[in-house]
């Protein structure tokens, strides 16, 4: 298992780590199988979406800031309870599939850290099975 | 890996893509595992839910254009963006058990691809590992 | 794969479930690769996310039920399209790493079952890949 330390610049950020995601998958020798990139926080999640334009990240950041919203009727006394929501409703991992020793990608396909609950030190996990 | 190849008709649409992923379940011969199923667009997505009653599907496709409509205050210039927070909302793989040869499903489950920028060509990708 | 029978004891709900997969995971012999925790049911989901304050699955389930109401404009007759919306919303499963034969989750992630139309009789499958 690869393990990827990060840093996030902000509260809210969706971090494009493709490159070092295809790094471990290369790394690891295997053709056909699956990567399988994971966070291990509760404030975080990973997706894969367009990375071509930068404002689809952002209209996506801003809408789950919408749906979940940091202030609210919640009762954890931490304050970042809509960063958990959106942390469930995103997910913590993404499940790729390996083709030919690459991640089966589509064309306008990347995969995102998202901080809900930023700026931190995370870490991403990538585990590759053949 | 298997490549299958759709059109959707629609603007929005629940495709069930159950029949075809069984199929390529069986053609791989492993009975103990995982099946991914993986659409590499930015605006559809994959799940599993109910199949025995197509109002469940009609009623997901309406609180998702609820949740993230088409019209909202986006940046992306293309129109879509609430296309794109669907996919990220909803995911876009599943990731199914084998056992015995087919996919674990519950009684009522089906796999459906989830079309929210139709009528398109789209892909859909099966990986199996055991 | 291992067969998990759950009760659960109110409408809604988020059972941690982390001990009994551990205890798959460990009895799979498994010590590099991936656990797969599927829910066959379209009513419940899966998910990852903080277990050491149950405010903040309570906060979970709140929220959940504001984004995809009990009550809504619905068309499936049998009253709980809120609890299939919230299934597709969260997943019906999660996908977790396995490093040195243990489940790779966060110091503060635990796995829950979400329960959206109980009080029920639920199933966990655990599908461990190497």
């Amino acid at each position: 298992m690869t393990v990827m330390n990060l840093k996030t610049v902000s509260a809210e950020q969706a971090l494009d780590i493709t490159r070092p995601v295809e790094d471990a998958v290369r790394a690891s020798g295997v053709a056909e199988g699956l990567a399988v990139v994971y966070c291990p926080h509760t404030t975080a999640a990973v997706f894969v979406n367009e990375g071509a334009d930068p404002d689809v990240a952002a209209d996506v950041a801003a809408a789950l800031a919408r749906i979940a919203p940091r202030e609210g009727p919640y009762r954890h006394a931490e304050g970042n309870s809509g960063a958990h929501i959106r942390s469930v409703l995103v997910g913590c991992s993404a499940t790729i599939p390996i083709a030919r020793g690459r991640l089966a990608l589509g064309t306008w396909q990347k995969v995102f850290l998202a901080e809900f609950d930023g700026p931190r030190s995370r870490q991403v996990f990538v585990q590759v099975v053949g």
